[in-house]
Formats: structure tokens, sequence, C-alpha cells
């Protein structure tokens, strides 16, 4: 409610255009409903501009079920992330069509189609075993409308790869680098490109690797301007940011 | 023992109104019974003013009973937490009416009745996942005999929840707030409000939130005033040190 | 606003009792001043009980002595922590009666009395390079109106001195203790009295200590319960929680 | 060189139009010039759409003398960034018109005009301390022809600053928000808008802050989506990407 | 393509002893085999002289299938690291005399005879647990036709061991130490031998091994010269290196 | 060899009392017999003054037993450390009276007996948890032929029960303080005693105790002087450190 | 008091032979002199067997002159650690003979001589560097009355410097070692004596040594049985704990 | 020593060509010059080939000055490195022709001339802030005889930079990759040559980078083989362990 919609509400209140009853419950505007556990978020769509997503990870298949129950009726499309084919099977029993990427561990529930982006996002994987991050990134990218398109195992080690799918890298809007290991891949491509670029450090990786602080650290300190970070394995994050972006 | 209570004491033992074995008896006074694997503090309740509590994580089925045996003995509640349903099962075979609350994974045997106190603790949770940990610090509170207010999922990332739920977090006398992931809530809640801040940051989340530490630091370092911070996921901590603060 | 408060605003509204512009007004209410470089909020004595202090690190001597002008028209105490003697020579070309405290490097500008307490805090360290930090908490505790005891160098390595002073910690309504190194006189308090404990790692210390961590973590992993910790050296953090926990 | 234009290269190798050393030179274009201790990126621009920025740390003021006198023979706007009185001073005997923010620490040489962006970035700071790394960033956007907002000082301590300045932060095409100590600004502000929210923690702390790890946890760890994270105090980064964003 | 290359190479295309095509083509020459989730690197012996190692972690037995058939078109020797052994399993079905080491976990499928080196490499452990990754750096090693010269549990806590086998490892070439624990062995080999030394760290220890962290550190800060260091447990690295080094 | 013993063995060496072939077996005396896998370190007794402990973690059941059989030849006590019940039932093929510990995680083979010391070794405890880690090192002190006092579950949140056993810690000749989470207990200990104080830490607790880290960190900054610490859970390296005082 | 000491003292109040005066400070006895910053531990000699060290950094000037002027007043040695040159002169104002080791940065006054030990510690160094620490180490050994062996700069980067001096190392009643880095000096040290060790980890180094944590966790993690481990730059530590063994 | 030495050198003893003495003498024969505060290692440039070289940093002026006065006894060229001015004004003295590098911080004095070696190090730094890294191990490499040819600021934020001098790094025996922030430099030399490749991570950057953590996993983490890592800023390390290399 900006200054102009204020004292318009106010004036309405005044004149008596807008009950007591309907000003308290304007007031409360920024609504949700209440599962006891959990606090659906009806306004965000409004707020921020989709749907809120279900992490899955942490929560019971019961409680994931409740919430999917009071999404399904409104009209929405429905992602569900970091979910495991039992809570899947959970989901399948009160909405039949719901959809399992199992390399992605995403729950996906189609209720209106969305026209693909004319711009596109790149996805890029420094190796075959970041492909599963990146699928993540995708998915979420695609449900919310946007063409993704993937350029997978092109690694700085044999760096002609990448080279050589240069082209659809650079007429991307937005770029997403997906690596494990020492992650060098998304510093050769920010200097490659004059677009923003998303870098997704992974999980990839053994030792010194530490789980990804390696590839998070080098990510952060990349020589190449341009770049911005998730956290570890955040494909979900890459995705909607992308999204974002590529929408402006 | 304060200077005059030794100047009696000793004054006692001199007149004879104190014989020399009670006398030895008293100064060895800060007793407890010795089972070998553990030495059960019978002193506890006079000393810091609540029965000792069994942390059950890393001790034996046999040593738990043990213990639980004893303290059965005396007509006190007994609380035993990070207790597993193995655990709990072994408990019942000596003591049939032991509850056990698998999300808080807490074993609570109950003897005498606690009048709920006037004055309450607020219990706040980021998310659904912080739950298990939030209930943990809810059943210590309430053993404890403490009114307990619980607001679950009012996470930052949808701020108007919290607000909405303000008034009730504002007439709390303490407030517990438990969060994962990069624990803006509490700074958020801490700024908030005029009463004691309690922090408990969980270990949900997943890559650079290395198992509650980025949490953690959160807390931590939060700018608001007011504010403590607990171990990682220490619900009993939390609802412990709540009671205290609730029965000043 | 509570619901009744916000059903009579309305009501107010609506039957003219409130003009249009004062319910602007209203509606804006947690309000502040603008500086620019800084927002001096003048709602905050109402909403967490009192008024703003300047934490004086990072910010120059001329920001410092703005906000400090803009306070002084307001009839409030004043108090900056982590402040420099240069900071202390420009604030007292604006406020000659403002007193340093080098030690506890802290600025205070008394403009009204308050009385102390009848209950106490009592502060303790372990040694006597904690007692800057202790000196921090003490001030501010003290300008916000309450007793404070201090019980200096009673570390564990001489276990009988604390034991020599512990009636006057047990009588306390809250207790700070103050450490560095491995933090140990924090547990061992916690372990003999029934108050809240608010413990304050210090930087005190050299090699593995890792400036304050080895005690932060020692603190957070205490065996003893009714303990909570804030930030490394955070001695006005602690003074400020345990005022509001002294006031109760 | 996609395929097409390297088909027509071909061709006109062959067909003569273009000369074998008029070839060679073609083939060699990702050109620079040499200094010796630096290579000067001369297709910088072309490739990613700026000219290249003096990251000044570490460099001796002759060698970065050397690189601006380079600069200077090309009609371009210079940024030196983290840039010492000293090396300003040593730039200005080469150039008078150079210009040193001293809190930003950068140096800059105007010489094209460049019309400001009709979209703009909004720029939020927790505290006071954070200007510097702020400023960075804003000097760095308006030198490559950005509009920027400052909204200063709105940290979670006094959320009410914050939410007063909400309409012109939603209003931006990308926000940067800066933030010490434990971050919290990030989500909240990231839970509040649909626009890519480009998050800087700053070292502005103490104690467990490590140096602005806090900060950098945190916001990897944002439970708000649309949140992406460059390196500690990395205004510049910060500055240099949204005004690719704002671009878009 | 160096200068006098690319010159004849523009020559040929000009007089026609290239056609386009053929000159697309070699221009294209740095490529590769697209399988969509990996790129297999065809020209990687002709870059860097070996064939490409597959690094089988994080990949399916789907995928890892994949990129054997491609490779068995070609007659080159494959070596697979990290495999399990369903992993192997999957492999046989395709190639039956494909060779699984349990110890080293490798898949080793030979076409071609390699005649060992003359000189050889020195392998030395400083225990009995570190043996499985330096049998992964022999297997490596030897695949690529080297000579390794096998001296296991020879640690610094019984120091004579190591001398009782100094001739040995002075003669070979380059040496490989592999050490956990606190990883003594590579400075006291690399304070007697005048050869490179290359030193792997192991996972093996407990505690504030930190799962190689320590071993790893202590490698790094050897104050013995003629060291170096690669990812810890990374038998593979160290023995690809060495062949690298054996060979020059 | 010392000065001495050099002179007259070469002195022997040029008269003929010691032949050139027992010559050169004389220099290469410090021998051990080579398994491959593992060289087992005749020696050692003479050199360190005990026999060498088998480290079983790592290692396989068929390596254990190999070297067991080798050690079986001597008739010498042999101990297994860190051994699974499975690498027992392999060992007690070959040896019907090797005796397992579950709790330590031990294996022993008596060959001999050892008169149990006249001073005694104390083994503290802070909690029941930390009992198989002081087990192990229990039974390491035993069989090398030492007298163990155990006082278990003593830690600081409850210190009478520390003060009720001070005698019997004071007594003894070298004190092993055995305690997780923020570990107190030893300088709590270090302070009351004037023995030397090997102070294991345990990886009991959880959160910020990062498996043992907290405790390590608190007794290496111990502000009681007369302590050292050894690994994390290292009952082992406590023992055999404490055998050697004792028996100084 | 043990038991029967208790005993006897409360018969002897009873029968008057002790007075009620005389019985509380008995009961008091574990007392302390009060500076109001420091509290000076009078019983310690007693206690531990040594008088109270001063640990001199963190402490003013003034302060340490106070707590040294107290001690003056008894006829013992006293000994400053971490002491700059300007304490020094402040203790020189009141102590005129006191003496001040500037590579060791300690404070000596001798009131009382003491008889060097007939055994002796052995003092080990890696390097040159490590001297500082090694010499704290020295003097407070010395100082309590031992006889002490310098063997500096004998790391293992030429390890026959070591073995050369290994008679009068093995012949020592314990040992300590002082070394930087990588620390191996420890390890190799401890497998060839069959005393105790005392490591010494140093801040020598620079990179990944991380002022020392590299060579205290290659310390921990000691391959040798024998180790134990106090914190980085202990030298004072080690030779108080040294001190503590050979006079047992 | 080895086996047939060993036997001809007894027999000499026995049948008198070598006596007693002398054979005393030989078996001590892994000497050094002992200084006290160091042992120089005089055999060291027949054991590991190159003579002693002088790590100044923590030593003072006088006893580098007496460590290089027993050097120039003998015909030797002598390297000091991390040295200060005044450390080199202090040589100065002592041997007029000393030569000091103040970017290198070395300190060299020749006295025998080396033939440089045909074969060349390839010195590749990421920026020009790591050319006094490059430069110590450039100055290393040179006093040993190697030929090294400098690439210097090719890092892959321009990467075009790199592949121009290709050649050149590709026609190198062994190539050194010296670089800061995220250090990919090393990973994409790694995939694009077949020689041995040395990681020198700098401590350039800021925040995140962790004074050269960064850099230091990400080089250890390469996704190319033939790359080994030496500690953040050892660019000694690197230049003997590259001598080495390039003369096998």
């Amino acid at each position: 409610m900006n200054s102009k919609e204020m004292e318009n509400f106010l004036k309405n209140i005044k004149n008596g255009d807008i009950s007591i009853e309907d000003g308290m419950d304007k007031l409360k505007d920024l609504s949700y409903s209440d599962l006891g556990f959990a606090k659906i978020d009806n306004h965000r769509e409004l707020r921020v501009g989709y749907p809120e997503v279900i992490y899955c990870e942490g929560k019971t298949v019961e409680q994931i079920k409740g919430i999917v129950s009071l999404m399904l009726t409104k009209d929405v499309n429905i992602l569900g992330t970091r979910a495991t084919k039992v809570m899947y099977e959970g989901i399948k029993e009160i909405c039949g069509d719901a959809q399992y990427n199992e390399l992605a561990r995403t729950i996906v529930i189609k209720r209106k189609e969305t026209e693909p982006s004319s711009t596109y996002i790149a996805l890029v994987t420094g190796g075959t075993s970041d492909i599963p991050v990146a699928e993540e990134a995708a998915v979420t990218a695609e449900i919310f409308g946007n063409r993704v398109e993937r350029i997978y195992d092109v690694g700085v080690a044999g760096i002609h790869r990448l080279f050589d799918n240069l082209d659809v890298i650079r007429r991307a809007k937005v770029i997403i680098t997906v690596a494990g290991m020492e992650g060098a891949l998304t510093s050769v491509v920010g200097g490659l490109v004059d677009k923003p670029v998303i870098a997704v450090p992974t999980s990839v990786g053994y030792g010194a690797s530490f789980k990804g602080l390696a590839a998070l650290l080098s990510m952060l300190n990349s020589c190449s301007s341009g770049v911005s970070v998730v956290n570890i394995d955040n494909g979900f994050g890459a995705g909607y940011l992308a999204s974002i972006i590529n929408k402006l």
C-alpha cells in the first residue's frame, strides 16, 4: 500500500465506501493459510511474482500432502524440490498427474500452461556429475515459463568443448554455471560473456573440496566480473533467479 | 553454606547439638548416588532448582534404565532428551506410564502436577523443518511448569506471517526463536520486542549452512540487542533457560 | 496496534475524530529521523524499551557527532560503545559533560537519573585481561539503571576464588560470565546456580584460542543448563540482555 | 566468430579479399597491449561490454600509472578501485582531472558522458558502517551509466525504517543489499520484492563475524529466493553486475 | 597451431590446397564426441599426451557404459577410477576382459601393450591403511607404461623401516609418498632425496585429522624442498603426474 | 648405538670377534618383519619400551590376522585397538584366548603377566558417554602393567561429584581427563592437582561441538598449567603416555 | 582435607583444641589476596606445587606491578611470561634485580636458589625461528629447578642432525619438541624414544600453516605414541609440564 | 651407504685400511656445522643436490650473518629468501657483492657461474599482483641454473591473453602457475599442456579469499590432471621443484 492507496483507503473508510469489517480485513491483507505446522503464503504471487515452492527436505510426507492439498484448491502450478520418491508417492495419492524427476528430485504439478520465453537461459555444467543440480535449475526455470538451453560437460580440463558452445552461451539473456571441484568454469565463462552469470557450486568432488566449499570460494573470488553465487547445490535458487532476470 | 551458617554449624558441633557423625554427613552434603557409570546428582534440585535431566544420546539402554530406576525412587518428574524409540521401549519395561514424543525425541515421566505459569514463553520457528527442535524446547518448558505459545513457520521469506503474530510474541515474558538456514528470524524478532530472546540455530539447511553453522554465526552477530544463543539444535537448553527466566 | 486498537482507530477515522492527515501520520508511526548516512530510531524506546545505542566502530567522528546532536534534542541518556578517544574528543565539543571510560571504550551522556535496581547483576570474569569486556557490560547495565556486582579474576585455575564468592553470585537475579582462553568458568558457574547465565567469550588468549573461538565453542557446548551465549567480546550485548532480565 | 563468420572469413581469404597478413591479424584478434607486468585487454569492451577496470590493490603506483597512461590513449572512461590516496596522487600527475572518492576508495577519469538509465538500481545498506562498500558499488554503477537510489541504514534492528522505504526499493529494476554482522537485511528484502537481489556481505562486525564470514554464510543460505551473493566487501562486483542486469 | 602453421594453413586455403569445408573442420579441430550428458574428449591424447580417464564417482552405470562404449571404438587403453563393483559389472556386460581392482577401486581395459619404463616411480606409504590410495596411483602409473616400486608401511613411527628402503627410493626418478594422520613421512623422505616428491595426503586417521586435512596441511608446509601436493586421497592424480615426470 | 658401543663394535669387527656377516646384520639391526602390506617392528620394544600395538581401523581382517600370527611367534602381550567384532572373530580363529572389550573396542592377547604398578593412574570422565574412550585408555594402561583408578561421570555441571573424589585423583601419579562437550573438566582438575594431566577430548556432543573440536580447543587453551592434550577420542594415546609417565 | 583430617578437625573443634575463629579460618583456607582486578592465589604452591606465574599479556603495567609488589612480600621466585620490555621497565622500578630475557619475553625475579635436577629435560627445536618459544620453555623449567639440554635446529629436512644428537635426547627424562611449519620433528622423535614427549607447535611458517594450525594438527595426529600437545607457542606450558614430570 | 659399500667399509675396518677413528668419523658422516642457534647442513649438496637455502623470516640479522659467514668459506652460491632490506644491509657488511631483489625479497650471492639449462621453465601469473611470488620462483630457478620464461598477467578473465602465449608455455619442460583469487588459471593451463604443472596459490585477493585459501583449495581440486600444489605464496618451493624436474 503506497501513499496514494493509503489516502484513498482511509477516505473510503471515512465515507463508508469500505466498511469497518472490510477495512480490518484489508489491513490484515498480507494473509496466509495456517496449517499449524505451516503457514501457506497466499499473497506471495502478488508480492514476489511466483507461487510458493515447497522445499520438501525435513518435512514429513503428511506435512507435504497437507500443503499440496491446500494449494490444489487454487489453480496454480506447484513445484516441490529436494523430494524423495516416497514423498512423490504420497503426493500421487492426492494428485494423480504429479510428475517426478528422479535426477532433479523435483515434483511438478501443472495446472496452467506457460508460454516459453523468447529469450533463454543458458545452463552450463563442468561435468556429468553436476547434472542433477543443473536439472533442478532447469525444471525450476521451465515451470516458471523460461526456455532453457543445456550445455553439459564442458569443464575447463578440455576447454575446447566450452569454446565450441560459446555462441549458444553468449546469445542467452542470463547464464547459469554449475560446477564442482575447483569451479573454474565460472571464471572462464564470466570472462567471455557480457551477460549476468549465476554460479552454482556443487558438492561434486572429494577430499579438499570439502563438500563444495572449494568451488564456492572459487566462485566468490572469481576474477571475472558479472558473476554472483548461490548456495552449494542450490539448483532451485539459480533457476529461480535466472527466471526473474530472463523476464526483466 | 555462607559465613553465618558456617559459624552456627561449628558452634553446634562444639556444643554437641550436632554429632561428629552428623557433621561429617553435613560436610559431605553435596551428595549423589553412584551407579559406577553415572553419578546421579541428588542435590541438584536444591542447588539449581530442577531435577537432573537425562541426556540419552551416547548412553546404552541399560545405563538409561539404571538411571531412571534410581530416579523413580524419588517422587520427581523425569525428562529424557535425544531419546530413540528403542530407549523408550526399554524405559517402558520399568515404567509403564512413560510417554514418548517422537518429534521431540523426548521421554517424559510425570509424577507430580505442575501448575502452568501465568506468564508464557513464545516459541517461534522460521520453518516447518525447525519444529522438532522447537518441540524439544516446548516439552522441556512444559514439564517444568511453563505455558508455551507456539508460533510456527513464520520465517522472514514471508515476513507478514510474523507481523500477524506479533501481538502474541510481544506479550510473552521470554521468547525462543528457532531457525535454520540464515537464521534471520532472530534479528527481526529481536528488533521488535523488549523481552529476552533466546535463539536456537538449527541444522536445517544444506551446502554452506554447514549443519547449522551459518545460522549460529548469524544469531551470534545479530544487530538486534537482547538476543543470546544456545548450541545448534539445542531445544532443551532453550526451553530450560526460558523456564528459569519465565519464573523470575 | 492490536485488533481492538485497530478497530478503534478505523472507527475514529470514520467518525472524523481522527483526520485523514493524522491517520496517515499514525500509520506511518514507526518513524525515525533521517540523517542520510543514518536513520535514528525515535520509536525504539517505545518498541523495545531503551533509547538507541551508538555502535561507534566504523563510523566517522562527524557521523557520530551528527547522531549525538540529534539525540541531544531529546532528553535521553546516551551510550556510545567501541568508541576511541578521538571520537570522545569530537563528542566533547558538542557536549561538555560527556564521560569517557577508557577501559570499557564507552562514552556516556547522562540526562536523567535512573534509580538503581533492587535486584542486581553479578558480573564475573575469569581473569584480569577480561576486565575491559566486563566493564563494557557494566557501563551498559548501569546506564540502564541496574545494580552490578563485580567479581573479577576468579577463573577455574584457582577455583577456590570462585567458591569464596559464590554467595554474592548466587544471590544475583542474573549472572554474566566473561572469560577467554577455554572459558570453563561459565560451565562451573552454570552448574552452581539456578539463575540465567549470560556467557561472554573474550578474545583473550593466543594460538589455538583463535581470537575467542575456543571460548565461544566451549560456552556454546556447556554441559551446564541455563546458559546462553553472546558474540565474542560483546560486553554491551550481555549488559543489555542482563538489564532486560533483571527488570522482568 | 560463429560458423557463418568463419565461412565468410575463409572465403575472403581464398578470393583474396582479405590478405594473408590481415587474416593473421584477424585470427589474433582477441588482442591486448603488453606492458610486461600487465596485459591490457583492448578487446574487453567488445567482448564483455565494458572497458577494463583497474583493481589497484597489490599494484605499485608506477604500474598503475603505466596502465592508465596506455588507457588514456583510447577515449574511454576509467575506473580504479581499492585505490589509496597515494595511488591517486600518482595518477593525478598524468591526468589532472582524475577524481578520488575517499569513502569508496575509487579513482574515476571521465572521458565521455553516459546518459543515466531510466530504470534504476536500489542500493540498500544495513548500517552506517556499510556505506564505504555501498559507495564503491554506487560509483561503479554510475560510471557505467546507471541511476542509483541510495537507501542507507535500514537494517532489521529497526525494521520500520526498511518498510518506510519499501516503495523505492520495489520500483527498482535490480536491488543491491549491503550488510555486515548477520546480514539479515538481505533475506527480509528478498522476501518483499520480485526483482533480482545482489547481496554484498561486508566485513563490518567483530568476534564471530570472522571478518564478514557470518554475513556471507547468512546470505548464501537466505530463505528468500531471487538472491545471489558476491565476495565480502565486493562493492565493485555488485555494482558491475547490477549494471549488466539494469541494462538488459 | 603456431604462427608458421597458421600461415601455411591460410596459404593452403588461399591456393585451394585445403577446401573451405576442410578448413572449417580444421578450425573446429579441438573436437569431441557429444553424448549429451558427457562430451568425450577425442583430442586429449594429442593435447595432453594421454587418453581421457573416466572418473566414475557421481556417474550412473548407464552413463559410464555409454562413455566406455564410445571409447572402445578407438583402440586405446581405458582407465576408470573410483569405480564400485556394481559399475564394474555393468562394464563387463559390454567388455568381457575389463579388470577390476577392488583395493584401488579401478577398472582397466587393456587394448595395447605399453613397454614398462626403464626408470621407475617409487611409491611409499606411511601405513597399511594408506595402501588403497597408493594402489590407485600404482594402477594409474602402470597403465600409462611406468615401472612402479612399492615400499609400503614405512611411516616415521618406526623410521628404520624407511632407512632400510632408502636405496630403492633414492634410485627412483620420481617419488610418491602416501600418508594419513600427520603425514610426516613426506618431509622425512623429502629431506633425504634429490628427486621430485609428490605427496598424497590420505583420509586415514580420526578426530583432529579432519578426514585428511591434518596430513594435507602438514605436506603443504613441509620444511623439505622438492615437495608438492595433490588432493586428499587423490592416488590417480599422483600416479598421472608421476608418469608425466617419469617420461620427461 | 652410542659412542662407546660403536667403538666396541668396530674393535670387535677389527679383531674378528664379530664376523663381517654378523656385523652387517648388526648394522641392519633396527629390523622388522616384512609382510608386504605391513612391516612389523621387532625392534620397537627395545627402542621405545613396548611391543607394537595394532591400530585395526582401515586394515582388513586378513591383514590383522597376518600381523597377529607373526606376533604370536614371539612371547609378547598383544593389543589391538579400534577393533570391530568381526575383526575379533577373525583373530579368535588363530588365537582362542583373545579377549574382546566391546565398550573399548579392544582385542587383548595376554602371554605374560605384568605386575600392577604400585603408583596408579587416575582416569576421570566428564560423563557417562565418555566411558568408551576412557575404557580404551584403561585397557591400554592395564596391559602395560599399570594400576588404574576409574572416576566416571564427575563433570562440572555437578562439580561436588568431582570434589568428593578429589583425594583419589590427587594421590595418582598421573591423571587422564576424558571429556566431550566443552571439556571444562580438564581445567578444573588441572587447577586442583600438582601432577601431569593428560586431556582426551571426546567427540561426545552435537552441533557446535563439531565432533570434538570444541573440547579439543578448550583443552588446548586450558588456563590451568600441567595439562597436555592428545587427539580427539584417542584413549589409547592417553593410556600409553600415562603408562610411560607412571613408570618413570 | 580427607576424611580422617575432617574427623580430626571436627573433634578438635568439639573439644576446643581449635577455636571457632580458627576453625572458620581453616575452612576458608583455600585463600588468596584480593587486589580487585586480580586475586593472587596464595595457596597455589601448596595445592599444585608451584607459585603462581604472571601471564603478562593483556594486563596493564600498573596491574603487573601491583601483582609483583604483593608477591615480593613472600619469599618466592617470580616468573612473568609474554612480557614486553615496557612491562619489564615498570617492574624494575619496584625490583631492581628483575631480569628480562628478550628472546623468551620473560621476567624473572630470583629469591631462593633451586638446585638443578639430576635428571634433565631435552629441549629440541626444528629450526632457528622456533628458538623464542623454546627459550620460554627453558626459562620456565630452569626457574623451577630443572636442568635443560638444548638441541636446536635439528628439523627433519636434514634428519642426520637429529640422529647425531639422539643420545642426549634419549637420556633425558622428558622431551620437549618445538616446531612450526609441518611439525614432523615430533613424530620422528616420538618414534625413537621411550620417554614422554611434549609437543609445542609454533606459529613459525606462512600461508597454509595458518599461524601454527598445521603444526598443531600434525602433532595431535602423530603416528608415534607417547606424545601429547600444548597450545601453539605455549613454551611456558611445556616447560611447566616437563618440570612436573621431571620431578616425579 | 648401500650394501656393497657397507661390506667394503667393514672389510676395510677389519684389515686396518680404515682406522677405528676414521671409521667412527665415517659413521658420523652425515655431518653439519653447529652454530648453536643453527646447524648448517654441509652434506646437503651431496644428499639432495643443492646447497642449503636460508629462509630468513623469523631469524635475527645476526643469526643470518652468522650463517652466511660460514657458508662463504665454501665456494657456493647462496640464496636467502623472505629477506627484508634490513637483513640485506646486514649481509652487505660481510659480503659486498650480495644482491637484493626487492620485489622477490631475495638475497643472492654468486660465487660460481651456472650455465643456463637448454630446456626452460614457463612461469605464468594470473595478474600483476602475483608477480612478487613469481619472481621469488624465478630467482630461485635461475640461481640453480635454469632458463625461465615469464608470461605475466594472463588470467582467465581475459583468456585470449593466455591462448596467445600458449606456444611458449607448451614448449617448456615444466610449468609454474602463480595465481590468487580463485586460481582458475591453473586448471585452464593444466588442461592445455602435457607437462608437469606446479601451482602456487597466492594470498592476492580479499574477503572470502581468506589469504589464499580459496586459490589453494581451487588448485588442489583442479579437474585437470598433471597438477600439483605448493604452499600459499611459496615461490621458492615452486622454483626449487621446477629446477629439479627441469634437470631430470
